[in-house]
């Protein structure tokens, strides 16, 4: 008996967080927070549980929570999504990411990628027969070369893949990415799946350029949203999607045949929570200085920190250590030396290794400084 | 843009719910209790998220809510699951379904089930160009004859699907049937997909014949299971499924990249209270008296009762009543009498209208006693 993708193994997060607590070492490499979620959070689905919030959700979502949602596009893009038709709740992003490629790709169409790229795309596009078409980012700026973007571009072009803030470089598109990218799918029948979980972790007063602020862009797009990365409690697996109405319903033909609806305390508390906006607005100070205290901490190390303009990942550039390929000098890392990270060469295109790690900083000070000590004296 | 399932519409459960909250009507639709799931239970998961279950859980699932599953395969059926390689826990049972279907079945690949049938079976299996192949069962018992599944039954098979209690009849397989499930499939590739989630909702003493009991059975099966049915909050989303570490394996490849893990709060919570297999134990009596009140209440209507030995669903003949088609009787008794219901024409095979409905007695007494008053008048 064989599967769809007999080939698949074992996500490097799954991999590299056994390994960290096998080895009791410092788990970096998973992006998940070790500090603790807003207790005023924790209690409004407490709240909910207790008042009752206990059985199926509507299918695409609490009502409450969509309208937020909605809220959420005016105050920060002066754009909306009408709560009704153009907003679906699901159990995390990554289940969001997944069924759309499987409402969309058949077997022959290309989906555009930029790699380093999220491990989930790929896998799925290919479950779904279709061709992964990737187009490779360098480090340390991971600038996209559009022309060779629109070389690869073409009328069996069924999807493109973008992830601003970027997982793992921490490069953010600029407002000439997005033009070029609108540029080049005008008048196609091309899908953009933009996938903006890190939207509110972004630094330097960089602003998210997010597909809804382009309208011809968001007329073909699917954006991606996580609370888990934004609250932080990834754990929760809340997550949503927002498209325009059209493609929302083919999106949730399959979405209710997938877990028909999400976790229903979560959605309500979150709900509630989200009535005050400042819970996300203070979101990029707090990891701006998570990440300035971290750099500054390491300043001294033999590491060399890549540029990071968002999300809550910085990669570190070894090649002044050892020579080492990046998995190897990782594993060795959390095993000899009691600190987990993730490396870059499997998110890269025929796994290309530039000898660099991407370590997570959502850690208590306490963490990042017992982190930066072991970095220090490597 | 097309998607893959452009002629899916909104599910039964979604139609029939919102009717009958826009009419105010008593909603024995969609499966769900109206009464609240014990609060030592929503403690345990408050508990959870106040000592810090909020991140990722591990990608098959809690490991100590995976050995509380094991544990109840040795107390209920003597066999077990390798907690460590055979039970993955899913968000709910749809999306085990949805994942076991993804995973294997293939353009042309046939798939057996029975209707009526559960609605996600067949969207989810076209949705992966497979083909499927349905043997329509009769009320009111609901039998099996076995020649025509075996006239059915080709080297294209890739899968069989049963559900066992039988939602929507209320009819349980026999150990004759899973013998002749065992007899058919020996020696074959075909993969069975064991849906059993009302295993507990069983009544007058009829055994729950779980695919795990018949050895050859179990080693090409998946069992699929939830945790909503079986402690009253179906919006936890919370479920697992079993199989062969084999199949498991395969089942993770794909899990992984569709939600990559569930709800950590409610997984550990559910550990907690799953230490005490009274809490499982006790529910057939509790839905046995649920039944029987609500067929009790009814007896002297219009509507005959078709015999139920599990799940919490009653199927009511009607055609004493009226030669009206069952949507439109359906959809007439939640608008002018204010009672919903699901009418079983969707779940067949040519939607072949039998003029049953079926009603959920997943409700508190004075919600079925008011649901029998308005019966008692039709
Ligand atoms: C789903 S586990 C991966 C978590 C994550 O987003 C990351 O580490 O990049
Ligand atoms: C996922 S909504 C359907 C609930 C259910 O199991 C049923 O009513 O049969």
């Amino acid at each position: 008996i064989t599967s769809k993708l007999p080939n698949v193994s074992t996500s490097i997060f799954s991999i590299m967080s056994v390994l960290a607590n096998q080895h009791n070492a410092i788990n970096l490499s998973q992006g998940f927070p070790n500090f603790k979620s807003d207790q005023k959070l924790i209690d409004l689905v407490s709240n909910a549980m207790n008042s009752g919030y206990n059985q199926y959700a509507p299918m695409a979502g609490n009502i409450e929570l969509r309208q937020v949602i909605a809220k959420k596009f005016e105050l920060l893009y002066n754009t909306t999504y009408n709560p009704e038709t153009e907003i679906t709740v699901t159990a995390g992003a990554t289940q969001a990411i997944y069924t759309i490629i499987s409402t969309f790709i058949k077997p022959n169409d290309e989906i555009i990628i930029f790699k380093p790229a999220y491990d989930c795309y790929q896998p799925t596009i290919e479950l779904n027969g279709g061709k992964t078409i990737a187009v490779q980012l360098e480090a340390p700026n991971y600038n996209i070369d559009w022309n060779e973007v629109k070389s690869k571009f073409n009328s069996n072009t069924k999807m493109i893949i973008i992830n601003t803030p970027h997982n793992p470089s921490g490069a953010v598109f600029s407002v000439d990415d997005m033009l070029k990218l609108q540029e080049l799918t005008k008048n196609t029948n091309c899908i953009v799946l933009s996938d903006e979980v890190y939207e509110h972790i972004i630094f330097d007063d960089v602003q998210h350029q997010s597909v809804c602020l382009f309208p011809e862009l968001k007329s073909r797009s699917f954006i991606v949203a996580s609370f888990g990365k934004t609250f932080h409690n990834t754990g929760w697996k809340t997550g949503y999607c927002c498209a325009p109405k059209e493609l929302m319903h083919e999106f949730q033909n399959v979405h209710q045949f997938n877990v028909f609806c999400v976790n229903h305390p979560s959605q309500k508390g979150l709900a509630d929570y989200l009535q005050e906006p400042k819970h996300y607005l203070e979101l990029p100070q707090f990891y701006q200085t998570k990440r300035d205290r971290f750099l500054d901490l390491i300043k001294d190390s033999r590491f060399k920190a890549i540029p990071s303009q968002g999300t809550y990942f910085q990669v570190l550039d070894y090649s002044k250590i050892t020579n080492e390929h990046d998995v190897d000098f990782a594993k060795r890392l959390t095993t000899e030396f009691g600190i987990a990270s993730i490396p870059l060469s499997v998110f890269n295109n025929d796994n290309i290794d530039n000898h660099v790690l991407r370590f997570c900083f959502a850690k208590t000070d306490e963490t990042l400084k017992k982190a930066a000590d072991i970095l220090n004296r490597i």
